[in-house]
């Protein structure tokens, strides 16, 4: 049986981009005992892969080049030698870019099974899977929202930052999203209900997209979920009042290469602010509770979520570089079967 | 009776001036109810008051044109009209820069009695005083310092740093100094046994000065207590360790003017980093704690500290702007009495 896959061919020199990556057709194993071999259905495309093409110090290794990319998956179960698994399992697990995924049945937390009758399997990748936790980790751990408190998130749209926003007005807040483009501002505020969005496209300088940030955040800012870096942290880290929490989730402004510098860390003194970088997987403590929380919501339509879905494997190079870019909508996902 | 006291005659346009400053004699008002008259043996100088020159948004307001300098004041009771205090009583409370002054006696706080004979009357104003309780505070709110940790502290040999690195030994830490030239670094070393002290005069790029730390901190460093910024705060940046804590407590090498951006934020998501800005006299709370153990410790002669002590008021100005550049070594006093 073949199996089909994406491999990391080359390290981008700046911007990624198609020649990166290559398609292979190669033989799958035989399955030893405890394995359990996998159909992918749906890939989850996510900005912390950007990070990963490059062999720099960061929180984990690069990948490595000639191997299938790395990616969180979702499927259902072809055929088990593990007794915790059996075939027509809808399972989720990190199978990579690839059709068919092999994973041992034992490991902890390797493959998990999911009841795709409660919410889709495409969410356990999205809004109840690990973008959904890393929005409610870095919600509860680092900002700690209090009613009444005004939180601003980037990336509004995107997986991520649709759920952040969602989670802190069910607490109270005041939110403010910054989102690309008109329909996705117009997304983050008729269906995500966000109390303001501004379409940071239309404010290029720190004057501009200050000025908006005045008129959404008349009384500051309290709380930042920040996914992009760059111009919008400088922007926002001026709005900041004091005490203000910062949680620092992605920086996919500076994937590219050359380190953005922050203009005037002096603020976070003079604010006294907590600014505070975190991974989610660091995090496991915290899954369990975050998921129920994510699932009931999801569940209950009180959590709402938008997914770009990318036809085929082969798709998946350009849905990636796309979604660097700002042009998905909702959680970027690969349909595989 | 006159008074004799130094008022902000103007505001600096980047570096501050002579000129910024005026000595003035005025007349002392006759005292009212409940009112103590001090006359201020020691004035200190800290690096907390450039920014207080500015007209800037900060934690604090800016010091009023034409009115005293704002600074903390150790002194003797000379007349009393609150039941509190009787003359004699050795006192601290932020008398300003004059020779005398009148404290409100009942104001929580306001002003404090201490006992001169267990630790000299200076000390209150530096190692058992606000510098010292500003160490303790961003060391053990922020930094958590664990046993066998690697923790650095710029500004060694002044009032604060001193403090650091000395409480931090005395939990175990292996501790990098950095002070500005060979009599500091040996003072740093033999005096107050830190495990390595780095003199950044001899280090003015990024590539040298991180060199040096590699040599310092050959395990990576989990914890850094700013008081510079800068090049400095670039590099040990860029030497953190996983799940390190930055207490960010001045960046005196930025209260000039310009904004001294930060070179690689990307780092602190990298590393998951913990940094926090704090003011000390927005924990009171932890102020006993932290005074029990300084003064324990200073009794006891296991905290040591250095005094440079300016002789007369008229000597402030001048004093305090070489502590700007790092011309003090050890505490800033100025001796009024």
């Amino acid at each position: 049986m073949k199996n089909r896959r994406i491999v990391l061919a080359s390290r981008p020199r700046a911007e990624a981009t198609l020649d990166n990556f290559r398609l292979e057709e190669v033989a799958l194993p035989a399955l030893q005992d405890g394995q359990v071999l996998v159909r992918n259905e749906f890939l989850s495309l996510d900005p912390y892969m950007r990070m990963r093409m490059n062999d720099v110090k960061s929180y984990a290794a690069p990948q490595a080049l000639g191997e299938p990319m790395i990616g969180g998956t979702a499927g259902r179960v072809l055929e088990s030698r593990s007794p915790r698994f059996s075939p027509g399992d809808a399972v989720v697990g990190m199978g990579g870019w690839q059709a068919f995924s092999v994973f041992d049945g034992g490991a902890t937390g390797a493959l998990r099974k999911v009841d795709a009758g409660r919410v889709p399997l495409s969410a356990y990748l999205g809004a109840v899977g690990m973008p959904g936790v890393t929005a409610w980790v870095g919600l509860q751990l680092i900002i700690e929202p209090k009613a009444g408190e005004t939180l601003v998130v980037d990336a509004a749209s995107g997986a991520v930052g649709s759920a952040v926003g969602q989670l802190a007005k069910a607490r109270g807040c005041r939110v403010v999203g910054l989102a690309g483009g008109a329909d996705k501002c117009q997304h983050v505020l008729r269906e995500l209900g966000f109390d303001a969005c501004i379409d940071y496209k239309q404010h290029r300088d720190f004057a501009s997209l200050a000025a908006a940030l005045d008129a959404a955040a008349p009384a500051g800012v309290d709380g930042l979920f920040e996914n992009v870096g760059g111009l919008i942290l400088d922007v926002v880290l001026s709005r900041m009042n004091a005490f203000g929490r910062i949680a620092l989730c992605g920086m996919i402004s500076g994937y590219d290469g050359a380190a953005i510098p922050l203009a005037e860390p002096r603020l976070l003194l003079t604010q006294r602010l907590k600014l505070q970088g975190f991974i989610v997987s660091e995090h496991m403590a915290l899954w369990p509770q975050a998921l129920a929380e994510l699932g009931e919501r999801v569940a209950a339509g009180q959590l709402k979520y938008r997914e770009s879905v990318a036809p085929g494997l082969e798709a998946a190079p350009a849905a990636f570089l796309g979604l660097l870019k700002g042009q998905n909508f909702g959680k970027q996902l690969v349909a595989l079967a």
